[in-house]
């Protein structure tokens, strides 16, 4: 497909919306209403024992503690997918990984929203100190790995699903071998 | 928390963005953009054979055919989570389903938008007559079960993912027991 136009019809601080035109192989047209994101990573860090997760508000779905991998926004200008991971890993669980590998590109609701977020998995975890964001209420969890299909059913964050269960296969791969 | 203050900023023809205040427990206040969606629902439908998929162009995401379970916004008034999923199964696969089961419930992306996604599974297939929307350009996929692991690494649509990982995870508990 092809975009032919598109205008922005509302700014926000956080993201965009703008009315744009495709034309289809078929020579069709299409008129889509686009929710513009920047696009955003998430982090499966994990040792032999433990993924580190966290717990926060998250008022636009009404959640006063909503379990999610460590996660964030592209809204660092120039920043790469992989810097902002290193960077969000270090603010909201205080970590550096040694080895870091992509494991997976989701679209997070692909019919009206442009966000894209890129999974990666991070292990060689050792603590640093990190600046962390005043506002976030970020509380820390070690969840053992031995515990995580058993906490599947409590995680309502797509990206988080998504990177749990590529753990727990992962992990089957690993032991099968 | 408490929702203390919502003011509608933009109104388009799919979704709204709201600027919101809210108060924690703590009696802080925060402001949040939020994009207000009214739902959706996606299907895992599937025999002891195939899981029924569609392909479909996703303009937003610049996606010609993007692979998804189907799925749909709840844009009818009254309609419940079943009864959309039934109507969505129905015109995008062409199938009616006996016996269905809530599977998950998810959030597409908490940090900003509303969207609660809800995901059913569906078997006792069979074929049935329904109207289509023409302007979707759908293609059915019917997917061999043995096939689903190799195809994760293709997924794209978080829902999608993580209803197929599910299904492996049912599948695995089903040949184990």
């Amino acid at each position: 497909m092809e975009q032919v136009q598109s205008q922005t019809v509302f700014s926000g601080p956080f993201v965009d919306v703008a009315m744009r035109r495709y034309r289809r192989a078929d020579g069709s047209e299409v008129e889509r209403q686009v929710i513009e994101h920047p696009g955003s990573v998430g982090i499966v860090a994990h040792d032999e024992a433990f993924v580190y997760l966290v717990r926060q508000p998250r008022e636009a779905v009404g959640e006063d503690g909503l379990l999610e991998i460590p996660a964030g926004a592209l809204d660092v200008a120039g920043e790469s997918e992989l810097e902002c991971a290193k960077r969000e890993l270090g603010e909201e669980v205080g970590l550096a990984a040694e080895h870091w590998s992509l494991l997976h590109e989701i679209y997070a609701s692909p019919g009206f929203l442009d966000e894209k977020l890129t999974l990666f998995e991070a292990t060689g975890l050792s603590p640093i100190q990190a600046e962390s964001d005043a506002e976030e209420q970020i509380e820390i969890v070690r969840l053992p790995l031995a515990e995580v299909g058993s906490v599947l059913a409590e995680i309502r964050d797509a990206k988080t699903l998504v990177g749990l269960l590529l753990l727990l296969r992962l992990d089957g791969a690993a032991q099968r071998a």
